[in-house]
């Protein structure tokens, strides 16, 4: 399997990149939730190319077509699918990759799952294309989420050698601003600094990683499981079938391995009628279920594998190392579209663990 | 849900730490395999408590009892499931944890999403003592990996802030000896100084965190899925299960995003008759499917919530702050006794994504 | 797979019929909801032989022990677990079947799925005493909905060519004397000519299928999905799981085959405040989901294979055939043992789809 | 959930009948399949309406759009995923429905449960339409196991009071020629009864129910699983996907229930050197696992519930009961156009359940 994931709501992605389309199916949406087309159209267009200098000038419409599950603007109960059309011709341009794989791509490892016949063009079901259908699915989560009460929004964390300052831990207030710049960071300093991170990345015909953080605030305590559907398992089972997610942690994360307990542990107390923790070094989940503070993890983007200056790779027929220069126009970082594809997989997340919450009640 | 866990293979886990017994299922597991119990017992006895001064004086004998799907020492094709019993009595040393959830851990949680009918006693279904079904689970499918010319070994990086040297993700060889050394290490004098640090934090009345690395090699390239269901996420959101472990990254991991593309693709080269990369900054993993190099990744392990120092808590009842005594005997790091879990969740996350791979064969 | 299933609601069956032990996982029950566990037994006495003329006279005590989930009497939102002691000492009774396959048995079919690895005493996984977890999960699952008001009883409705009258489908009132009675039917004179077929059978060395009927009264209507996760499949899926049961069919069923539409339908009318049909040949379902109006439904047993006159079969090693004695103490006919095993999975596959019905809620 | 289902093979089934499109995704085919669409359009055909008097004069094009997964005519391992696009208009036909449900139909209970948000138009998700993409997983899961030697063939066993002879369980040789035929069915004269008897029942403004009968050929022995993942298990939960099924059988069925074992009991003969049953009472299933023996099973169908003549029903805003017309054009009988729709659902359960055998292979 590789493309459907779920308990209480379940989604399904398809697609390759230069196949008639890609798309998405999610399955038991709540009915009668109003989805609001032109806020799911602006939130794809954050993950859109071609918005910048940081990102690759091809152009992609990326208007997704919904094929059912709303009728009259409203989820009616059945099977929510949508598709983008690929515009994309198909070329030959790809057929080399058979016998000279890309480093960093998935060219070899599918040659020998699929024996040959995995679709090459574009990375076929490996592109990072294919998270424009996860963006849809969490795009209809988030509006749903957001009539809760519960908001997610990510900033870059990190490219290259550059850092924004971290999400407070304890809440941000209203975080509405960073969808709207052009590279969502919290000082505005960092975006300027990352640019030139960028930049200097193409020039050389290179490319460079980063790390976006993300945080959902609203989110009542109680929701999630224990071990193997805990919170930090559905959210990280998501991220890591991103292309290019190579680490992701909750709250302190790595830096609690260097911690004492007593320096780690949040305190719990009282602020007005609500329990909070004092700290949140948990990044608001306990025992895999929401603590009630917000919901905060980082993921770790490798550098674009395609980079525009010539490389060695192996010919496979020969066993000779030879020059392989990546055609096509690609993203020197991909951190800043990647953006909105994390708040889509926490959002899918965070909707599948409330419902199953929510199965368990009324029965008292 | 919170215990069920496959796609191929399944396992399902059951038990609460005070429970009469804790346990767990594995179903689909092929029939034939030969089960070496002393091996098992072995590996359990890893994760064990009481084995020097680094862990917690409790005795736990951890003996599993297979109840079903063995004979004669091979599977039989149904399900395997095998249970510890708990010894510990129950005691009433747990009721105040409903008024004054423990920083750290999911007392607090817990009461909220069920409603104060969790169980208390010794952590319940979230105690670490769930990891033990997990190693029986990952003992059975180390077994079978072995046989497949596949091992899994996982190693002490970090404890606080001493640090082993980390695998060499082009191959470490035979690495036999760590199961057998007290703290799993590279560099022997990394354990003396971990062991250090334990003590100072245990004298402190306080805990430590760390990094446990794991290796899977022998894997032949082609296993694992794109996307959702990648190497990734299934070894990932059974890592997210395990209690304590708040960040999980595979290959270079975090440091890739401060990376170039060209440092850190991954070349392509010939090795005798075989594809190889000449670094593997990905961690044996392209596109979620296996390469063929070294499987390598780390969990972060945050310090034991438990501590021997009062704390300041909350009283739910009354929203005043009070001191709380944490009682019982609590490891001041659990990370050695979590290197067998992390072996554990790798074994069962790569047997369960190599019958899927052997599902699709044959076909042709 | 074989024994793992559900949505919203898990089970997770195993064990062998001379394995140490069997029994079942329920993962994702409510908390908070009390089991009375001699309820459940009374339950269980049901499914258990030595009952009767009709039955085998071998004794199972078939006592549960509930080894997690439950704290003083109340599930507790961790998985519940229970397995049963098999008493029966594994003998070498069973070895024969290796190469003299039963007629009716899964002998030789699990031969050649787990290539002469399965476990042949007692029928192993295969035998029907492994409906024995099915009924404790099915036993907790009849105690939620009771308090919700839903009650499921089935009867006798054929055995050999013996008929009990039908369910009336528009509701029965108050079943609640079936489980009282040995011989669960509605016209008492066809117990005694049932008991009469089942003892007419045994003297001739030989067995005799039936049919039982179930109905479930009192769920509301909307439960339920369309098509694949329609309240029929969910419950045929785990009908067709419970050995012996060759044939499914809600409401008319087969009988609708013959019918013309107009005779058919179900006219909604109005009672009271509630809406109703004034047929219910639908068996209370309705595009998957439930009408309001009792669920109907019929599962169709086989005779038992295991018959004590001698038999033709196949010795595979020579090719020859030859006289089979089955031996051990088999039941003349299941059905009235199967009774209470169609009322459990009536109530879990109910309980499954209400859960998930749940889950929509509270997002308007 | 609605319209998710699988193990190993998975699919998932979208779309209302009057929404832009219907559609289905399979992942986890094998890769390197070729798919004949000429074929794949022929099986659909036999699914469309217009084919003659016993259906609706409606015309559906039905061609499906392949719109990932496949490659040059070939699987390419990537979610493969189809759609059709729905011509017809959504018109203000159904709005009345909301307060006056046809008999018959799941009118009110999606009412209930998606809070009036359900799409009536066509019967939305309910619509037997949606089983055009169920024909579509169907019809390349055939084309796969035809490659492997295994065929699936269905005939109308039974038309209202009208009965072709049924399958001769051991076995019917080439079976090649029922697609070809208008109205398939085992003797010629039957077809003529059958078409008099839809007809008829047209004539008098109604709709007349059916079985169809299904033979799996060529399977061979150890496909399947015990109990709740039995291949009887699969089969049903798809059948009962499908609207108007409200009954399954396999083998003897219901027929079994009124027999003794000794008639009952399939005698293991050989034949060549090949292990066989003597007769084949099982359906070809033993324990939920393939003997080898053709697989055998028959489904029973309501008759349609929209039927010309003027019928009563509630209107729910007043509690009084009106006359309804239902408009549209309806087939007097959908069991013709079902066959290939019960072909589909054997294939997919079979190669799903193949497929799992196969995941379990190649360890020893």
């Amino acid at each position: 399997m590789s493309s459907h994931w779920g308990n209480c709501l379940h989604i399904s992605i398809f697609g390759q990149s230069h196949a008639p389309a890609i798309g998405v199916t999610l399955d038991n949406l709540p009915a009668g939730q109003p989805i609001d087309l032109e806020a799911l159209h602006a939130f794809l267009a954050r993950r859109a190319p071609g918005r910048g200098p940081t990102s690759t000038p091809r152009k992609e419409a990326d208007q997704p077509e919904i094929l059912c599950g709303l009728v009259n603007g409203f989820t009616c109960g059945a099977p929510l699918s949508a598709v983008i059309r690929n515009t994309n011709t198909r070329s030959q341009d790809y057929e080399n990759l058979r016998d000279m794989p890309r480093p960093g791509h998935a060219d070899y490892t599918a040659q020998i799952k699929y024996r040959g016949f995995q679709d090459l063009a574009g990375g076929g079901h490996f592109s990072g294309r294919l998270t424009a259908p996860l963006c849809i699915a969490g795009g209809i989560c988030l509006q749903i989420l957001k009539r809760q009460g519960v908001t997610v929004h990510a900033h870059i964390q990190r490219i290259g050698r550059v850092e924004d300052r971290p999400f407070d831990p304890l809440g941000e207030g209203n975080l509405g601003f960073l969808p709207k710049i052009p590279l969502p960071v919290l000082r505005p300093e960092a975006a300027s600094a990352m640019e030139a991170e960028v930049l200097s990345a193409r020039q050389a015909g290179d490319s460079v990683g980063g790390v976006v953080e993300c945080m959902v605030q609203g989110l009542p305590a109680g929701v999630g499981s224990p071990m193997l559907e805990s919170l930090e398992s559905r959210i990280a089972s998501l991220l890591f079938g991103v292309p290019a997610v190579k680490g992701v942690e909750f709250g302190a994360g790595f830096a609690a391995a260097g911690r004492r307990g007593s320096e780690n542990n949040d305190r719990f107390v009282r602020q007005g009628d609500q329990v909070r923790t004092a700290s949140n070094h948990s990044g608001g989940i306990l025992g895999g279920i929401s603590s009630g503070m917000p919901v905060v993890f980082r993921a770790a983007f490798k550098p674009t594998p395609s980079i525009a200056a010539p490389q060695n790779t192996l010919r496979l027929s020969t066993g000779q190392q030879e020059i392989l220069n990546v055609r096509g126009r690609h993203d020197p970082c991909i951190v800043p579209r990647a953006v909105p594809v994390v708040e889509a997989a926490a959002a899918i997340a965070v909707l599948d663990a409330w419902m199953e919450t929510k199965s368990l009640e009324g029965f008292l």
